[in-house]
């Protein structure tokens, strides 16, 4: 037996959602007939409100609500605007304003450069970045993308483009991460922690 | 820093599906976002759709579509209306239909029989049952209730108000599932198997 069509229709789209098999989708889809019809209502306009509520951010490239452009952290006066941290996109801001500490602002680039796949300067919003380090007094901008191939590529593209502007121009520490256990570390992070080894301090 | 408000609701709305947690939600936000306005439209029609365009088939109590009541199944010919299985959900029926075999009929209850807790006769549709019991020419009720407190409670009531039919009133067998291996069985359905232990067959 097959399910109903409207049934069959949620399944796929929920199947489209990252980290969703067939039977989590079909799980979600019984939640949902099986629940109120506003719940049903609720979520459909949720799911349609982020298209037309959410923007980016003129300045830094975050989504923002519509109503907030430039965003609240480009906004926010007691934010430092001369220092520009440059991430691959929205989700990196997050987890960063999780972490909390940085009081700076942020550039989204929207991916990595990656020329060979269509994704030259222009996708990455690099012509931004260079723009505003020109405008706006600017001492350092962080390159936190990635650790991927991608994203060190990306970085020593930008490093590029932004060297003749005199900024500094910093990484973020890469190592082993707090609270990791080296047993179940991979190779690559331990071999860049070691050689990158700072000598302790007296305490 | 918090999400905007439109992100926020959307991942609030996805939270509340099953087995969706903060981060999965928060990643299928991101999915919606940086996807296309006209899969946003889609998805967004397809959960009001299911509830507008889906009802409870008059005659079993599965889900059926709007244009096709009673369901296909109970509207095919082909198929024993005289042999009823009674099923909790709506899911259930996918079970049985996808293991295949089955050529009966269904009835969806709808829930477990739990007074206790306001499910009771009239929660369950087990007067439908009776009734249809009584109606058409009836042979055989399998009671296929889950292995449960609830279900094998519901078993009970259901074989106590059904018995002054004197129909023949069935349960699947319980037992060891097929590729199990015993010793990540749980003791319940082992117990339950060797006392239900059968002579074997001569080839």
């Amino acid at each position: 037996m097959n399910y109903p069509e409207p049934i069959t229709r949620l399944i796929e789209a929920f199947r489209r959602l990252p980290g969703v098999g067939p039977r989590s989708a079909a799980r979600m889809t019984w939640h949902v007939l099986n629940g109120s019809y506003d719940d049903a209502v609720e979520m459909a306009r949720a799911v349609v409100g982020v298209h037309k509520n959410i923007t980016r951010c003129t300045a830094c490239g975050n989504y923002t609500d519509t109503a907030s452009n430039p965003c609240p952290i480009c906004a926010d006066p007691e934010r430092d605007a001369a220092t520009i941290c440059v991430v691959e996109s929205a989700e990196d801001v997050l987890a960063l304003e999780r972490a909390g500490g940085y009081r700076g602002v942020y550039h989204v680039l929207g991916g990595t450069f990656n020329p060979a796949s269509g994704k030259g300067a222009a996708a990455i919003r690099s012509g931004e970045l260079v723009q505003r380090a020109k405008n706006g007094p600017v001492n350092e901008i962080i390159i936190a993308t990635n650790p991927s191939i991608e994203g060190e590529a990306t970085a020593l593209y930008l490093a590029e483009i932004l060297e003749p502007l005199g900024l500094q121009i910093t990484r973020p520490a890469h190592g082993i991460p707090m609270g990791a256990d080296l047993e179940f570390l991979d190779g690559d992070t331990i071999a860049r922690a070691m050689s990158a080894r700072r000598r302790m301090e007296n305490k």
